[in-house]
């Protein structure tokens, strides 16, 4: 028997093995992703087949290295597709397997890759909370499971690479990525990219070849989120300190928990783009972060090397070099073979990204078992066990920001008027990257509040206006529903949604000359004013004039900028993009059943023009018209109930850097103790500030949170810790290192509100 | 004789041998400046008399280095001194001198410092406009002139060290000290930077001798318009690609126009204060860039470092090691005798420093001739010629931004009303840094329109409103001032005066939780909205109902977002803060008596949400809610005349590198036709693109202009060109190198206005 086909045997000599047999067209064969997944089929009558084009695609290469977006099913493919059911998907993704391994000389199998940045991108699969609104969560444990589900969904329909976004931090909420961003701080979000790998993964070192689990592609890399003015996948210009104190722990964490895939980001950092950054890629990502798994491009992302370049060949080249190792719709790397003919590349250039992808390959157990069972599909899509997640998880996103004793609605609330745009709009509450929802599978917030409201309540419901439209014709109307209801709930924010009637980018974002009043958010819908859009602040004020409580629900991918609101409304709930059951625990919420206990991942600004408000910078200074302050900081929530912070106690004021290399820590314990009438749960946070150090420090670094739940009149001993890794800084030197000195430990229930303070020594 | 007495010795054998001769003690006296020049003196009656403190501070280090802002007074000295009037200064710069010389062992002579920004900073010398109208003037080589004239009345007085911002790139008009800065562009701002360098030092090699010139110390090293959100001298996070290719153009050319003085600024680059960056200060300053002078710290830049190195011994040598030689403020500077005793420092790293103090002070010619003739003063300081140069300049910074056929005003005007915060206010014309001025000295736009006006028209004059105040009660006499009137001349904008009812940081900057309604620019004042203040704007919309023509004239040191205006006034004039004379020339534009030729050195957003929006981007992508680009683009200025370019023609269509180094240059020759009414003066403009490169460029870079008198029917031909310098670029490995390919040569009239486009090759 072949090496390659011995499942004993390891899988780095079992590619070597492969490798050698291979000819360089079939080595650019697997590292070939150039296909748009919905082109791979069609429909004729009730049966999907293959096309032409696919069998091509595997021509070219005599084999495949991964097909991309086969299940995809929105906004920007729906011309073509309205997707492929679960009961078809193993199927459809079963054959394409079959053709690539029957079809080709060595039978490699194909790699299916899938978007999944918040549930699978697919029909019928799981929605979950967008990113932004994971954040404030603040439970990377729950999360883990989430991407569990998502991974479970996935794999059972014939996926392999799960693409997510876990990288991006969000220092400028005008992106409109800023929704798949866990938040603005590295610490708080490498949590979750951590969780999101296990999740995905699994933990278990031979967990992939259990079919349930994904790879990981986590993206993007790097500093995607740092883009001047907030513009989609453009340029930064940072230096190399801001890069690794803010845009590299993520990858780090995924690379330590043992990611497999990582996607280059668009931009460029400091003028040099990421996909031939072979400072970024290789040494930093390989050589420094020990990261093992392949590099994917992002779509098109070489073939913009055009400019830069001058052609197909060179960008492929220089990409391939630089590390990225599997295509994403790029001409550029089916030119590879011309490329080594030319000189840019060498074939043992070639070798090394072919071995990462037949490496992934192998640890997937596709050789031993390429095709999926066709029956478990149905049980596990959207299955009951799934819809409980989506419910847990969207109960933990939403940060109750401001609450004049209205919340939850007592028992002399009978009549509730729900008004505004995203009251009762499915799409609204999901976000960019969400397939086709049918009917009944998503609950808005309207739908929430009717479920939960208590028999004797009556709920109206008038739309008001929209996300960013200018009439105000439906504003009488509203006036109307809200006269004789006790409280009025309005239901704002921002909206993701993709329609199938807008224009795309051949790369699948948002063509911005083609904009609709209803879409402020999103990949490549970058917002200037942060203020509520269209008319909305305008309905909020013609509804106030009634005197009625008012109760603001944002639903949006970033945060807007709501001074007025901060001022006139008696509540506000930011459920951010809440998912397929968001309605529910919003619903809950209201009632009171469920206790709000998100807290901001991401500052709230109170304008465009304070930008940037990130709460970890390094100085505090306000502007002559305008506090430095955000309207709302980074770590703010409310609860239902009230938390005292109390007892607190060090273990040690001064470590050696020998103890701390030796595993040694601070750690602060303290008692919250829950004062109020709800078991709810809370978030502790520590932040750090270095007052010893030979470059500028950052007034405030969060090193570590916990987030427990506390019945009431009760309390529970927290430990919050730092060690060598929190403590450590990049130097003078850009070396990472315990430097001796003070240090300041803060613990509080936000960036903006320290209960304790110590100052610990290590010397 | 000694050696150093002998001025017949070049200037390095006198440094050694005076430098064989001294004590670490008078080291480090040739180092300090720690006092405030208002110190060292005080009033006995008539008299003024040299101060106690003065006397300790030579005792100190037996000598000393210099004495800063000895004839300084403005808001934030004045409850010490009202300043020394020009026929004193000498007499009290030459006892200071006479005193050092004769109360310390070697007599060394000491250096006076002085701030000329735009003009002298003291009692009576001529007031020039801020540098951002000076980079609309986009001419250097008056500017040259300017800077003479400073020079010339700054060493009269005693000085010789000309503190000047020069360097700062405006990048977030946010920042409040936007108005020091030439504009955005690093190549426009260089040759300013050279002009001030050489207009105050002179261009001879012994032209400091004579004594009408003085050390251009310049400001500030580097990237202080950098910092994040525009906050005054804090954080930058930027790479070093974006450092060099636009915060270091004007040092490397005040360097090679033989700059002896550099400031380091306040702010860290990504981490590393500039006060301690070696490699700033010595590799990039010295090794790469040549600069031979001295480094001089900011007003206690190096005391603020204390946060990073724990004392002051550190933070003296620290600062001291990375290249900055003078004191200032700092009493880090004092305690290097014992950071020598610590070891933090060697005695022979205080030599270094020391040799390039003692090197100005022989290069002055101070020890051949330490006094000054005090009767030569008085014809000197704002003299008639001087005054004429503030016209002058003030008659090219002004930019004409819209003119619907009302500017100039012709034989049907016969009535104006003037209205607005900024019409008759002398120092909100001037700028920050400007000294106490005296009655009738500067003449404000009122009196500009007054003196212009033609004998049969009426000019009535109404406040409006104050710069920031919310108070709308002036309105109603404003109206009825315009009720009557043919036209309506608003005077809005700005302000960067400092009263004395102000509160000041240590280092003379506005202290934030001070502020008052009626400053909103200036060190330390930045600003988040850029909307014209308080209730300008509701006066303008106030006055618009009476259906008049209105000319909005903008005196102030920042872009304001004027979009309101821009559709509702008739004409809109920058004039920045035009200086003494700015009355004088924007009276004679009005009236046709002076044409506008100035055009933006910075780009007019539409607002704050836009930021940034500086033209030499990398991207011009739209918001999906705001264009990108700016309401008025860099290099945009109207004039009363019409220009025709034509007759285009490109020497060489390619070029090899050999060629270019040798000194060929592409030149772009055409003819400019002055196809209207009036002689004017037109700013022809030259940007790249280049096409092929290792790494991300910007859309637009300028790289050529000249701005030139045409008189009316003459043509008049240009020729603009590049060469090595201006097609070279920092490549992936930051080698600034001359690459091969395609670059685009674009010929217009401001940044969105090209006329005429070629493609070269570099082969």
């Amino acid at each position: 028997m072949d090496i390659y086909k011995d499942s004993s045997k390891p899988v780095n000599e079992r590619v070597n093995d492969l490798l050698s047999k291979m000819t360089i067209k079939e080595k650019i064969g697997q590292l070939n992703q150039k296909m748009l997944g919905w082109n791979a089929y069609k429909r004729e009558q009730d049966n999907i087949i293959l096309t032409q084009a696919f069998h091509k695609e595997v021509a070219f290469g005599d084999g495949l290295g991964a097909i991309y977006g086969l299940f995809r099913a929105d906004g920007w493919n729906s011309h073509i597709t309205m997707g492929i059911s679960p009961k078809d998907s193993v199927r459809v993704a079963n054959e394409i397997q079959q053709y690539v391994i029957e079809h080709t000389r060595l039978g490699i199998p194909v790699l299916l890759s899938e978007e999944c940045p918040h549930g699978h991108e697919a029909l019928e699969a799981t929605t979950f909370p967008t990113n932004i609104g994971i954040g404030s969560s603040w439970n990377p444990d729950l999360y883990e499971q989430v991407c569990g589900v998502m991974a479970k969904e996935m794999r059972a329909r014939g996926g392999h690479l799960g693409l997510i976004s876990t990288l991006d931090i969000a220092t400028d909420p005008r992106w409109g990525r800023t929704e798949e961003c866990y938040g603005e701080d590295p610490y708080l979000a490498s949590c979750f990219c951590e969780s999101a790998v296990k999740g995905l993964q699994g933990t278990e070192s031979d967990g992939l070849r259990n079919h349930d689990k994904v790879i990981a592609v986590v993206k993007h890399f790097c500093a995607q989120g740092a883009t001047i003015g907030g513009h989609n996948g453009k340029s930064t210009n940072i230096g190399q300190r801001e890069l690794h104190e803010i845009h590299l722990l993520g990858m780090q964490k995924a690379a330590k928990a043992g990611a497999l895939g990582c996607m280059a980001a668009y931009n460029d950092i400091d003028g040099v783009p990421c996909h031939i950054n072979k400072h970024l890629l290789t040494t930093i990502l390989r050589e420094s972060m020990g990261f093992e798994g392949f590099v994917m491009s992002d779509g098109l992302g070489v073939d913009r090397l055009l400019t830069i370049t001058g052609d197909y060949e060179q960008s492929g080249a220089y990409a391939l070099k630089a590390g990225v190792d599997l295509n994403l719709w790029n001409e550029s790397f089916l030119v590879l073979e011309s490329a080594i003919h030319s000189g840019h590349l060498t074939e043992k250039d070639l070798d090394v990204a072919v071995a990462r992808i037949l490496a992934v390959k192998f640890k997937l157990g596709l050789f031993e078992k390429p095709y999926m069972d066709e029956h478990l599909v149905d049980a596990v899509i959207g299955s009951e066990a799934s819809k409980d997640m989506a419910l847990s998880i969207a109960r933990e996103v939403p940060v109750l920001l401001k609450n004049d004793h209205i919340l939850p609605f007592d028992e002399h609330i009978k009549q509730i008027a729900v008004i505004g745009p995203n009251s009762h709009h499915v799409y609204n509450s999901l976000g960019d990257y969400t397939q086709w929802q049918e009917e009944g599978k998503v609950t808005t917030i309207l739908e929430g509040i009717i479920t939960h409201a208590p028999k004797d309540v009556s709920v109206k419901y008038a739309h008001g206006c929209s996300v960013r439209g200018m009439d105000k014709s439906e504003f009488d109307a509203a006036i109307q529903v809200a006269k004789n209801a006790d409280v009025i709930v309005l239901v704002l924010g921002g909206s993701s949604t993709r329609e199938a009637n807008m224009t795309f980018e051949d790369n699948g974002a948002l063509f911005m000359d083609a904009f609709t009043t209803e879409i402020d958010c999103g990949e490549a819908v970058d917002l200037a004013d942060l203020s509520l859009g269209g008319v909305q602040q305008d309905l909020a004020i013609a509804l106030k004039v009634l005197h009625k409580p008012l109760v603001t629900i944002l639903i949006q991918g970033r945060p807007h900028a709501i001074p007025w609101f901060a001022q006139h409304s008696d509540a506000i709930l930011c459920g951010w993009y809440p998912g397929e059951k968001g309605g529910e625990a919003i619903g809950e919420m209201l009632f009171g059943k469920v206790v709000p206990s998100g807290k901001l991942s991401i500052s709230m600004p109170v304008s465009s023009a304070q930008l940037p408000v990130y709460y970890n910078r390094k100085d505090e200074t306000p502007y002559v018209d305008l506090q430095a302050k955000p309207l709302y900081p980074f770590g703010y929530g409310l609860s239902y109930t009230r938390f005292v912070y109390q007892h607190f106690s060090l273990n040690h004021k001064s470590l050696s850097q020998h103890a701390l290399e030796q595993g040694e820590r601070f750690n602060l314990s303290f008692h919250i103790r829950n004062d109020g009438d709800y078991d709810a749960k809370e978030i502790a946070q520590l932040y750090i500030y270095d007052m010893e150090s030979c470059i500028t420090r950052r007034i405030k670094e969060l090193r570590d949170f916990k987030k427990i739940h506390i019945p009431q009149n009760t309390s529970v001993q927290v430990t919050l810790s730092v060690g060598i890794e929190e403590l450590s800084i990049y130097n003078y030197d850009m070396d990472f290192v315990l430097e001796p000195g003070q240090v300041k430990l803060m613990v509080g229930c936000n960036s903006d509100c320290m209960y304790h303070e110590e100052i610990v020594t290590i010397c």
